[in-house]
């Protein structure tokens, strides 16, 4: 029981100024929260009560799945983590120098921690399935942290890991996860507007990853949502295809090469030489990990998404390519790179699916200070036998798959899912014996979801103008009790000790005094967002019941 | 439940060869913990649980004490320490770079966040008294770790700060909290062992700290405890008097002044002057942070306690002279200082008391080469006005106000508090309004609890040869049930649902298979220490409870 005449963490009149957004102001103003630094905040009493309770649900749904609880630590030494090159190629990640010749690492996540340990217990295929999770603080060295609620440098997660002796087995368990995360996104009240977007998987598989997403305005997410087949994308892996396809001209118009130095980009292009983006293309040229020289191209109003472009290619990974590769590749310098005039033979070119039906388009001359207009493929250009889909997915955009026009969404990710296939196994090294007393290396999955970035998530899904409208299991009181007058105590006491002792919690407002009223008091129970009211007053005091009810937001 | 079916964190036949003590090998054995590096584990499962229940039991006493739960970070920034100087004194603690021109620290203690936090809350002397807890884990850069339950570089601490407006306020609720603490570890079951030392308070106070020590022969603290008042001390600051003081002689002897060259240090001495070590004197110089030259001497079978020491001169820090300064103070190379022929005008001597009764008696000469024998005092030193007490306590000493032989033990620090008066408020800058509305500066106390480290205290005072014997509401279960045979297993399932449901925690033994027989699981039981054992067996199966019941332990 808070006995408010006691707590320290008392509510302010107003909003403070400069907060990132409306709910952390509210936060703020219930003293439920105070930043340390940017993004580094302390919890008061209320909202550490909140925390607790959406971390018991969180617990009791991954227990109810056969996961076991764990508490690894936050520090690791250097070398578990240079088994699996993550210690130099995150650049997010904490270092702590520890003497002149030791360094650790601040966790962030635990594939190098609990692979191992998991490893001193595991000999067989009977031995697998099987899950660890903790709920734990992370650390991350984020360069630009935004809106503290959601991606912050010190934040609690609840990351679990599983091991697995078959793809099909693995696949079973991952699409049980998915079904413990909508349990638990349901418990907490996010159940109507929680999507499961697809979303990249990472170099070392094919597979999706999955994201738990909530509809918010203040989410960072784009997300792509099919209302057909209620498949969700992430903009980063949204399949697309154009609305507006181009009308071929009917007549094909002789190729123009123009000199226009120093017109660089789409749109100064279009500006100096007339062009529609949508008659122009947009072409980049790329390196790839394995020494590739790549030229790629989609319509002029669309961007390329090199993720997309990656897994067509096939390749770990794609820069853009230096000026000076540029230079000797093509021949001019950077900004008048096209798909016309191209030395064919040692580059791949790479065609979106915009560029379908482009007639008398524009494109680079891939010599320096010239554009080429009415260009045409066939006549001027040899026309790929594919065109491929690698755009950023835009609104208006259709799902090439069922030709519906996307919903697209902010949202706000608070929870996701990995098939990580053998990526940390093989690195760390740890092997099972099958049925065949074989060697096998085992599958891998992981699973967070991020308890503080959700906590902050339901604060800005549930607020009012008053405060944040809790819902029942998850705020930090079951009941406010209001006591006017003194003479009132004992009994409204003796009424909230039971109402504790049956396991509900309650926010005791017994604070006495000339300057504190019925109207403050009712305002705090909104501002700290706890549903059931209970009034002492002389009002109610010769009631049957001695006390009257209200249900915050009814009048 | 914890089903043991499907349970990862598998028990080990044998004790694994290596830990640093026979409990940390018992864990090891019953896979409640694994190491990741030395001195930072994790938890699994079941030593989880044990964490939480002693939590739990932790944050009941100081919610009741008024203290209110909060979560600060473990991140804070470099200029929080710089104010109250702790950021380039302390090496034990944890600097991370950043970015190039940023460092954060990872908290190993929290009055730098706690007292600005709390300060935007208080104004007046009608808000105080105040106390705001947290349970943690906690960063220390150990350049020697030991015994790793005693003492890691990651651990998990309860810390509380308190704020007050009077010196008998605080006293009071400084008094009330060694109450709380003896009820917590009453509730603990270490109440039968449990004392309260007095410690030293810092530079800042007069007043003792006062820790919480539990008797246990791997601990690493020194205790005195008079039998007689109770009292007991670390050795730090433990008052100190000889057992056997000298007898006088009758005669006292013409000095010699003997030329003894490289013969350094008292044992040396005794060996070559054939001087018992009781007969000798210690004798050491010093400098103090105000600039004073200090020499001070004990008999030759003591060592000298600085703290003790520095206290009686009353300065912030004492440091041995270098070589430079004594050769200029007293004319002679370090190794031959003592008492004799010091040129006594600008030097302060310290006697300690241990030197009351010496005749005769040797002591450095100040003269390089040169030690005297058959020194007197009055004859040959003039007989300073006053004895002190600076001597390291020994086995045998006497507490001077009792008179009273000390009983020695070696302890274990599970928790301590600290009267802080006004150190951090004062650098932090913190004040509030007393009745006249006049500004004070606020008195602080802290008040810490090794949570990890009780574990690992509880663990090793509770284990015998086969496991831990938890007591019941610690233990990672209440209840361990066997279930033999298949048949037997709905039965047993169904009880177990039950008590369950009454909110006992249950260890399931459900494992089936040839390899796996009765003796083995009431050994895993007694391994993991849980007392209640209930057996469904075909020998119980038509008995009228369906099953029988074991206490652990007992035969």
């Amino acid at each position: 029981m808070i006995q408010l005449s006691k707590f320290p963490f008392k509510t302010m009149k107003s909003t403070p100024n400069g907060s990132d957004n409306i709910s952390t102001g509210l936060l703020l103003q219930s003293g439920m929260i105070r930043q340390v630094m940017a993004w580094v905040y302390t919890y008061t009493t209320l909202w550490l009560q909140v925390l607790k309770n959406i971390e018991n649900i969180v617990r009791e749904e991954m227990n109810n799945y056969d996961c076991f609880e764990t508490l690894m630590p936050a520090l690791s030494p250097r070398d578990a983590w240079e088994k699996t090159w993550r210690w130099d190629s995150i650049d997010v990640f904490f270092h702590i120098p520890v003497t002149n010749d030791k360094e650790y690492w601040l966790n962030s996540t635990h594939e190098e921690i609990i692979t191992p340990l998991l490893w001193e217990f595991i000999q067989s295929y009977k031995d697998l399935p099987v899950c660890a999770y903790q709920i734990q603080n992370k650390f991350r060295n984020e360069k630009r942290a935004k809106s503290w609620l959601l991606r912050g440098r010190e934040f609690i997660m609840k990351d679990a890991y599983s091991f697995h002796s078959s793809d099909e087995e693995f696949k079973e368990y991952y699409e049980g996860m998915k079904k413990v995360y909508l349990k638990i996104f349901e418990r907490l009240w996010l159940g109507n507007d929680i999507y499961i977007a697809q979303a990249d998987g990472g170099t070392f598989t094919d597979k999706y990853s999955h994201e738990f997403q909530v509809k918010l305005e203040i989410g960072e997410d784009l997300i792509f949502l099919d209302p057909l087949s209620k498949e969700c994308f992430n903009k980063e892996v949204t399949p697309s295809m154009i609305s507006t396809p181009n009308k071929s001209d009917a007549i094909l118009l002789e190729r123009e090469d123009i000199y226009a130095p120093w017109v660089i980009g789409v749109e100064a292009l279009t500006k100096t030489l007339g062009v529609p983006a949508h008659k122009a293309t947009k072409t980049m040229m790329f390196e790839t990990n394995d020494g590739k020289f790549i030229v790629a191209s989609v319509r002029g109003d669309y961007d390329i998404n090199t993720l997309k472009l990656q897994k067509i290619i096939g390749c770990k990974w794609l820069s853009l390519a230096q000026e000076e590769k540029i230079k000797q590749m093509t021949g001019a310098e950077v900004g008048y790179a096209g798909i016309y005039n191209l030395p064919a033979s040692w580059i791949e070119l790479y065609l979106d699916d915009s560029l379908v039906w482009l007639t008398n388009f524009e494109t680079g001359t891939n010599k320096t200070w010239y554009h080429s207009k009415n260009v045409n493929f066939w006549k001027d250009i040899l026309e790929p036998k594919k065109f491929y889909d690698f755009k950023e997915a835009k609104i208006w955009d259709k799902n090439p798959n069922t030709w519906e026009i996307y919903e697209v969404f902010k949202w706000c990710e608070v929870g996701n899912i990995f098939p990580l296939e053998t990526k940390f196994s093989l690195a760390l090294g740890v092997k099972y014996l099958d049925e065949n007393n074989q060697e096998k290396i085992p599958l891998m999955g992981c699973y967070g979801i991020g308890i503080s970035r959700l906590m902050g998530v339901i604060a800005e899904y549930y607020m009012d103008k008053n405060g944040i409208a809790w819902p029942e299991n998850i705020a930090p009181a079951y009941y406010y009790i209001i006591v006017l007058w003194e003479e009132n105590l004992q009994r409204a006491s003796s009424y909230a000790k039971n109402l504790e002792k049956e396991g509900k919690k309650v926010i005791f407002d017994d604070r006495m005094g000339k300057k504190i009223w019925f109207g403050q008091k009712m305002g705090d129970a909104e501002l700290l967002g706890i549903k059931n009211i209970v009034i002492f007053s002389d009002k109610t005091k010769d009631t049957e019941k001695w006390y009257e009810t209200k249900i915050r937001g009814e009048k």
